[in-house]
């Protein structure tokens, strides 16, 4: 036989493990359970060799116990013994009322939902008890201590007390019943209408536990951009089988309700708030609403913000509007959240209309109205100062509504972790007493209502979220919303041991790259307070140069004002004057481009190219060492994750590298685009030893996307 | 310590298997390589020891190798060695120029993608070849050996040689840019454009995995209602990214081509097939997608159809457009698929439009065009007579399209199984000298050029069909593709085996159920040679009353008929005569009610209401008497898979049992609407002992789907 094998280059090629071995994909998020190494897997055997429930069982009991066999079964390889009988090891679920003897702790604290984790002694067994006034705080403990497991905490020394200071914690999906998802980049809506209420998707039991091991307590399933079929009979019973899978996780349904459902369902002339048909329209409604959801959370209103309908419409006014459907809701326990987001076509200044329409209605609305508000004043953009309603409605609950879908922030293709931006909301000091966390929670002002709203990231993409690291964000939300002062760095450090890697030096590596990200996509996309420079319609890529649509104030050239002269919006006395709508010791800081940090300078104020930064540079040299240093943070991000190949699984860093190579090369462009259009408009040469924009400047006006997701 | 804890009612609930346990879900198709049971997994382990690659390596034969390590793996529980050495029990993967001495075999009859499976002594060893010319051969012999083991085939009794009968074996993505799927009820298109070419989804790997287990070598990206922009250098650069992941699994990528390009990205003023600067346009644009795309496989058209550019708009015919973009084809061996599926506004019968139009030019096409015909000459209906121009065009290769996605078949909700369907058609005897078969494979005409493609039923949806069972028309597409003349039943059996059981009782009972589910949706829904009777625009549910749309051949009215004296489209010589574009021997059979086998009766012939059927029952009585077939078969579904639960995994069997019960309600609304729309156009009472329809026929009418999926 004179054949020859030639099997050297094929054997090389296949000695690597096999590819088909359950690669990650990230569906499994950060509940992924993967085996511990080592003291970290005795530990977990250790202090859960058995399951105790000392509690009345119900479907969230069930919830909390099955997440607890499943995780210590992939933690430690072995399902926890279920019994009743205390013994050493087990880890206990205990309401109050069955609490064994010996079992000392402070139950009043925990309030409704939360929970306390503590090793302790009972009949002479060394357990973990997990304690909760309720089924649903057993939930949250329980996943807090697969958490505490997850990220290798030592459990023997386990003492834990958590209650959210917020009430309602709550994603927004801006999903539409055609289920494209409005700015969604992670496929389409999760529900599948079409379906349901028939098919119950086993996803939508993922989704659940996914938001329970947050403390998400709310849904709301449609866009606020709301079609009225939500609300109709077919569209109810859909949402009913919904709720019924979440119920048991603590999560309660909601839904945007169009303002202008009683003439389009119910064939009245007008939807008028002072009419009585309209009013009891609404009654109706609500009533049928809660047949087919006794517990249905409550409403979510856009209104009279662009083009959706509302109670201007005929002449009244916000709190009418909100105080209809919250009459409405009352007898039900729901509440209507009203969305602040709303800006006046002949302003002057689009950063004060919701402030000038909304401030002056502080006090006027029903007890059971949360007004809305997004997290700065313009929209979702890289940075903002904070909206200056919080703080200023000290008569009425405010929810801050995050945006976590990544509108203005790359989609799903840059990695930028948003646990940064917002703590850095949440920790700002509204001048009024106190942080817009204590606005936020009620605590401040003294509402025993309180929200929290995150627009989410969430579609059908097999990894949720569009990306591996997009699913931080969501997880960021949640952990902010249960307690607004957890420090980013320690959701983001628990993210990545629960999710990729508890090694150490790897994990903090990960968690540097993210913490440096948002600043970076800042950098490189609107550094210095630049604001809404991106491109027309679907947001994506810059576009400092459009000055063409329908409205003044959806131009990026209104927003950073270049000229020969400088570029900025004033905002201080001199111009806008909306600094005046802060607390006078904030506004004071922001009167002055000298007191005013660099990050928010041409957000306020209008300044000439060669004014002098706190840095030495000019302005226009600090800008464009800013878009350098986003383009550079990037190429340094991609570098560190190259390093990390060894500590992550293949499929993963495979994808997450070749997401970083687009985001390297869109950051260029943002950077390269933007300065050669300031510069066309300033005039100015490029600083000394600056590398110049790759392409011209109408070459990137010419770039088209037809077809960019989320519109 | 006084608490007692209620340990049974969840120590019962949970006693279960857990849940979360590698629940299938039916990504894993029909290559599931679950563990096989006794002596099924030992004859594995015994004639796959060891894996022996006697043929040059290429990604073909790595994708084939990782397939068959993948497979085994599975299935026997271990891994075969890798080795050059040939030993009792090795599988061995031979081209020609390889073989080993004592290999007998017709190379020759194999062809560029024919494989052949055999038991074989070589070098005194007991082994099993994977023989063929080329790698691809290999890949498709290897993905049979496969079948063969998980199908349970006696291993040791392997000798199967098989070569495709028709060259280009297609599906066609109906997917538009923005990732909508028209006619799609599996969720959004799987291509990313976004996120292409940088991003390649491990998906697009497991699609090309799929297609080449069933012999499928060519796939269509973009919808045939087609935007220009899918022939921009950005779109072409990611078809050429989705080109190369596909390109070793031996499948070529086409594209559809809009026929106004020239106009709508050359900035000519016409797209006339005869202006020179039009075909130059074309000559160029074709040399710019090799560039891109060597092996790119051709255009598929849709032109002068529902709106659609094309060469008519300049007085020219179909073959003149053919022609001009086979000739920029041609110097790459490109092909031209030109569809046929053209209805003219004027006509007075839609189903002779196409023959009319194409009959005329047969032999005036380039030799790499094909004309691509739908199965029959409506549009896809549960059951058409075959189209007429099979056999009709004996100079042009006709390709057959067949529709896998069910757009008038319930979408994917309701189990239907098209393998009846696609054999039915195929094996037609056209009149003309042989089966519809015979025409598509080339060989009754002498075409080298063949082709079939099918209309795919593929999504982003995680079972990639939509329905467990929608697999399953995929999958018995792909048998048939690569041989028409492959029994149903042999296909459903083995598509069962591979994804669902082996065990025998339980296969055979869902081969019958399958088996029985098309009749069954003819018969609920357009029986006795009915067609066209679905709801507007979604064609959703019935519509047999709707009368009011845009063009007459578009009305259910204008297809049945029905009226006090009879219903029926009469297409014989007293009517329509559309029978007489069938060759003699059919049209004679057609022409006359009493030999019109009476699931074609009225397609053909109408008819009154008390016309005697074979059945002795009345026209009438006999089409309730079918509707109400169809129902009692549904039910009859339900109840055999109800009956299999011990056979399937859990959360298959109660996937699949959901949908069962929505199949049977909408048997029923389909039934009680059809039967109260007929009963008050014919006047006449319900026969003796007929369930009367539930609701009003006004009731029927009212039902509105706004959002149904597939638009």
């Amino acid at each position: 036989m004179t054949t020859v094998f030639r099997w050297l280059g094929l054997l090389l090629g296949l000695a690597l493990a096999p590819t088909w071995a359950a690669a990650e994909d990230g569906y499994d998020l950060w509940l992924r359970y993967r085996p511990l190494a080592g003291a970290a897997q005795a530990q977990v055997q250790a202090r859960a060799r058995s399951l105790v429930l000392a509690a009345p069982t119900s479907p969230t009991t069930q919830a909390a116990v099955t997440e607890l066999r499943r995780g210590i079964q992939g933690l430690a390889g072995r399902e926890p013994e279920l019994t009743s009988r205390v013994s050493p090891g087990a880890l206990l679920l205990v309401t109050r009322a069955q609490a064994p003897a010996g079992l000392a702790l402070s139950w009043e604290e925990l309030g409704r939902e939360g929970y306390a984790l503590r090793r302790a002694t009972l009949q002479g067994a060394d357990v973990t008890v997990i304690a909760a006034n309720g089924d649903v705080g057993l939930l949250y403990g329980s996943f807090a201590w697969l958490r505490a497991a997850q990220t290798g905490e030592d459990l023997s020394k386990l003492d834990q007390r958590s209650a959210p200071k917020v009430a309602l914690r709550m994603l927004n999906h801006w999903d539409n019943l055609d289920r494209h998802v409005e700015r969604g980049y992670a496929g389409a809506s999760l529900w599948d209408w079409w379906k349901l209420p028939d098919i119950l998707d086993p996803r939508y039991t993922d989704y659940a536990r996914a938001n329970a091991s947050l403390g998400i307590n709310g849904t709301v399933l449609n866009n606020v951009n709301a079609k009225a079929d939500s609300l109709t009979a077919p569209y109810l019973a859909k949402a009913a089988a919904l709720a019924g899978v979440f119920r048991p996780y603590g999560i309660k349904v909601y839904l945007s309700a169009r303002f202008s459902a009683p003439v389009e369902l119910g064939g009245l002339k007008t939807a008028d708030p002072l009419d009585p048909a309209v009013r009891a329209w609404w009654k109706a409604k609500a009533d049928e609403v809660y047949r087919a959801i006794p517990d249905f959370g409550g409403f979510l209103v856009k209104a009279n913000s662009e083009g959706q309908p509302g109670p201007q419409d005929y002449g009244r006014n916000h709190a009418d509007g909100a105080n209809m459907l919250a009459e409405a809701l009352a007898p039900h326990g729901g509440v209507v959240l009203w969305r602040a987001f709303v800006y006046a076509a002949d302003a002057s200044d689009r950063a004060k209309q919701a402030y000038a329409e909304f401030q002056p209605l502080d006090g006027r609305f029903a007890p059971n109205v949360i007004v809305q508000v997004k997290n700065g004043p313009i929209d979702f953009q890289p940075r903002e100062p904070f909206h200056p309603l919080f703080g200023a409605m000290p008569k009425t609950p405010l929810a801050l509504e995050l945006q976590i879908t990544k509108e203005y922030l790359g989609f799903s293709t840059h990695l930028v972790h948003l646990g940064p931006l917002f703590e850095e909301v949440l920790q700002a000091d509204t001048g009024h007493g106190g942080t817009v966390a204590r606005v936020v929670d009620g605590s401040l002002e003294g509402h025993k209502l309180s929200a929290i709203a995150g627009v989410a990231n969430i579609g059908t993409d097999r990894n949720w979220s569009g990306s591996q690291f997009d699913q931080a964000n969501w997880y960021a939300f949640g952990r902010l919303a249960w307690d607004p002062d957890t420090k980013a760095g320690r959701i983001a450090r628990d993210w990545v041991a629960q999710t990729f890697t508890t090694r150490p030096a790897a994990r903090d590596a990960i968690v540097d790259m993210m913490l440096a990200s948002r600043e970076a996509v800042v950098d490189y996309m609107t550094p210095l307070g630049l604001h809404h420079l991106m491109d027309t319609g679907h947001h994506y890529g810059p576009g400092p140069w459009v000055n063409n649509l329908e409205r003044a104030d959806w131009n990026p050239t209104y927003f950073h004002k270049a000229g020969r002269d400088g570029i900025g919006f004033d905002r201080s006395p001199t111009g806008s004057n909306a600094v005046a709508q802060y607390a006078p010791s904030v506004a004071r800081l922001w009167s002055d481009p000298r007191t005013t940090p660099p990050e928010l300078l041409l957000w306020f104020h209008h300044l000439p190219w060669d004014y002098a930064m706190p840095s030495g540079r000019t302005l226009w040299a600090e800008l464009v060492a800013r878009y350098d240093r986003g383009v550079a943070t990037v190429d340094d991000m991609r570098r560190r994750w190259a390093a990390l190949e060894p500590d992550i699984d293949p499929q993963r860093h495979a994808e997450v590298a070749a997401y970083l190579a687009v985001q390297a090369r869109e950051a260029r462009w943002w950077r390269d685009a933007c300065i050669a259009y300031f510069q066309s408009v300033s005039g100015l040469p490029l600083p000394a030893g600056t590398r110049p924009p790759e392409q011209s400047l109408a070459a990137y006006q010419a770039l088209r996307f037809g077809f960019a997701p989320g519109r």
